[in-house]
């Protein structure tokens, strides 16, 4: 069976976001105040072939261990679409 | 009110991901196969300050259209959190 599976990489929460900064700065130029705080971080689709759902959500932890996410730099979340 | 609010901004399905090809040659050099699709697109957390949960979607919604998206390549998906 085929799963879709998605993957949200972000910055760690202690760690400063400099992306997120440099957006919050055009969004206040574009004259939109009201937001207080932007971070920016990846999201991943994958479809993968498993049996099962369990099985699935395994390789996508997988290969967001091994290859997705920067554990020093970043966290990691996955849903089952 | 302080709302999260999250943007999911993807490629376009019609669109090639040359991205998320790329990082599944690099699963599959990890010997990931079951891995079949991979697209890479951008997730967006804001923190808004408004009034309603309906304003606080109409500003990340006028936020998506004039900088955090580019129509063309890309499509974008509001959550509130």
């Amino acid at each position: 069976m085929n799963f879709s599976v998605q993957i949200k990489v972000m910055p760690l929460r202690e760690l400063l976001d400099p992306q997120g900064k440099a957006v919050m700065g055009g969004l206040q130029n574009l004259g939109i105040k009201t937001i207080q705080d932007v971070r920016i971080g990846k999201n991943i689709q994958l479809q993968i072939e498993a049996t099962t759902p369990e099985e699935a959500k395994k390789i996508a932890e997988n290969a967001s261990t091994k290859l997705l996410a920067n554990p020093v730099m970043e966290y990691f979340e996955i849903t089952l679409l």
